[in-house]
């Protein structure tokens, strides 16, 4: 009897948690988070009421965990709540919170609070969609980040031996040097600030950043046009699909077969009464 | 008759507005109001004869209303002109020159006049065309607009709070780290003048900006596929629904479904006959 | 008699000019210039010898104008010669090495000289296809370019308007805009050198540069999408001509009809012997 | 018998060679070898383990050698070995390891066991696939790069006559202009830095630059879509390989191609029996 209740009790939340306007006031209070931080970066604003910023805050993240707390309660069985991927990412976000409180944490806890905001996306579901998809296309480029990768280090070691003490605030060390190739793939300042400057020391340095930047961009070239050509041959399959030519063709040939086996009946038919006729 | 006459007196307008005459005389005073508009730029001709542009302009302001009025009195009913956005936007450009009238506006109203331009636009069929594909294109792209805006809000946010004190000229504000976030996804000196200046009193700075370019870029880059994809998969309806083969593939099958009926009919011969020789 | 060995005569330079031989020649000539042409911008090479340098010059213009002249005559009659536009190409950049003698044009010959490189396009076969077709592609794209004409136009109008005094080095003149904005499209420097010293004086400037790269981008993102779809369409539509379902289909079709056709002679074959014997 | 053991010999190796356990093992030394040239980057860990780091990198360099040794007796007959050009990739780049030996060559000794990091490639078949693949995108774009290059030998040669004098650092020789063109076609800082402080001297500047930017992107740009729609063709051709329409229609049409004949027997046998009968 007593499980029987806590069967229904959790069956109610678990319709409440489904509720649109549970759904939808979630989602306010997710944009009144969002507005909440983006007050709080005004100076004036944030420094007259701090006491108000930092309650309002704490009922926040409270809200947040009540309603994380009866989304798992109302998941038959409990742990299923933590399959789906996006009911993690809001459990961590949530969990966080009550992680790193303490004065020293005060920048990290504030960063936190605006990751919030991404709670939005894992409640509209179109977006949800959207961003699903975006991270399907990444292990399909898995090889060609590999190939980068290998082309970066081997790169970055290089530079770094080569220009550690003619441009060490570019070269310094093998972080500094990947920082810098990353810059250089994005053609942001490539020749004016990084290559011109170690031209008048290295005069063939010229050979190290137009060969980076021909072979980072004619990966990345490559990149660009593998996913395009995914997606187009994607179409193309889905098309296939919806085309009933062949479904279509199948049956025309189906009719075509029952109707040689009549004329073939027929035949057997007259040929039947010829005989007949014959005798 | 009264009525009448003035039925005959609005389709007599209706004709005339649609006349090639007509639209082509509206399309060289329009082209008259960009040269004038250019003409205004050169200091040295505009100071000398600044009462005579004056008059050019409210000469072309008032050729363009009686040209709208007429247009609105050649349509029936009435209303109907105000249907078409692209009469809104034509009615709305020409009234906002008697709107801002007077000393204070003197920029404003220049900056009206070079709007003009725009109703080339609207004149020519082809250019229409060409503007509502493309602004038919945005809101296919409403999904990864949305979350292009939570991307930049987060990181606007983030930034405003670490690097507030730190490079105010670029994370000051919220605005300021919104307009510094669209210069770093346009991919301009985003490293040379916003990050590398940082990299100094926050050394790990670059997480920030080197994931908002690959999120950035990444979504941009997704954005584009998408579109692309969108138009392809066009084309191939398009394709699809000129071609013939699923028509042709019906009337083929139609064909076999009627000829089987006629086979059945002869064979119900055949068997009557049998019977009745059988008697 | 005369007559016709004038014709022999001709048909024997045509034939020259057609030949392997001459064509390598002139192809060896083209490269020949080009190395002299490459040669000359080395000051000390080019001031010890600029006598020979001259000379070469000399000889390889005349060779070019024989050639050119030997082509004019091969071909029947004389004037077609002037039909294709490669044959206009290179007459003009022969015939221009003899219009602009004299020590005040020595700028414009050495141009002019270099440019003769350009005929190696028209020499080989692959490449002028190649120019051909990327010349091709552009009056696909008329709309389009109208459309950037007009919104550069009244763009530079207005920032000639607003910035004329606050930076003159940019916005000085419609000239001066025009080339900013061709500057701000390609995203170098926009927001460093451009946009941001203007921001000081003023501050609602971001809405000017911010919406000119967002309208400027979108529009030729929109002209390369225009060309892939254009050109994913053609290979779809050759793929389709070579498809031979339609054809097949059709002769499926007409199989059919005729079967009927015999069916229905069957039938009535069937019908009028049952006629026959009910009597 | 001496002969079929040193087959028996050669075979183990052969089969030594192509063992998981001996790929795997390269497979780390190559990877260690990789961690190694990392930490030598480090100035710190370098100058004190000095002597260490020789030590490793000599043993590396015998492990690798002895690793391709065996892979050439291994092959049969020996030169096969030379067959395969990542096997003369892996043989260049261990050999070279021997042939820079000694003091003058540190840097370059240090380059190359940086590269060995490249046999990485050679050996995941993944990646060696897909470095296959992009440089056989490569002779296909043959004809563009050869275009590529005339124009910008042209546009070197005319930027050196032109500002060899008022910009050496940027068109000082025609090696310099060729650089300065690479730099404008990534579009990086091109205004900014190289064309507004020659237009100060040279006002019509800007010709040369717009015109340069214009056709270069233009031919990038042609490249890029040449590339997609290539390999959206070659997606194609395989949809229709896979395509089994044809083969389903060709064998619907031999249906009914078949039934008509046998309806045509039907009708013989009538009119046979008609015959039979009138007699």
């Amino acid at each position: 009897m007593n499980s029987k209740s806590a069967e229904n009790w959790r069956d109610k939340i678990s319709r409440l948690v489904e509720h649109r306007l549970f759904i939808h006031s979630v989602m306010i209070i997710i944009l009144i988070n969002a507005a909440i931080v983006g007050l709080e970066t005004f100076q004036g604003i944030y420094q007259n009421n701090q006491s108000l910023f930092y309650m309002a805050d704490r009922i926040l993240l409270w809200i947040f965990t009540i309603e994380i707390a009866l989304r798992i309660v109302g998941s038959k069985p409990f742990y299923s709540f933590f399959r789906g991927p996006w009911n993690w990412f809001d459990f961590l976000i949530v969990i966080s919170g009550f992680i790193f409180t303490g004065a020293h944490f005060v920048t990290v806890l504030r960063v936190l609070r605006v990751l919030r905001i991404l709670r939005a996306i894992s409640f509209i579901p179109s977006l949800r969609r959207l961003v699903d998809a975006l991270l399907m296309t990444i292990p399909a480029l898995g090889n060609i980040m590999i190939l980068m990768g290998i082309i970066f280090y081997i790169y970055a070691v290089i530079g770094t031996i080569l220009y550690q003490h003619i441009a060490p605030e570019y070269f310094g060390s093998l972080g500094d040097s990947l920082l810098t190739l990353f810059q250089v793939v994005t053609l942001e300042s490539w020749a004016s600030n990084v290559m011109r400057p170690l031209l008048e020391t290295s005069p063939s340095a010229w050979i190290y950043f137009v060969s980076f930047v021909l072979v980072g961009t004619f990966v990345i070239f490559n990149l660009f046009i593998g996913v395009i050509v995914n997606n187009v041959e994607k179409v193309d399959e889905m098309g296939m699909e919806q085309d009933s030519t062949l479904v279509s063709e199948k049956s025309s040939e189906n009719e075509v077969k029952e109707l040689r086996k009549e004329v073939q009946e027929l035949k057997e038919l007259l040929l039947d009464e010829k005989k007949h006729r014959s005798k």
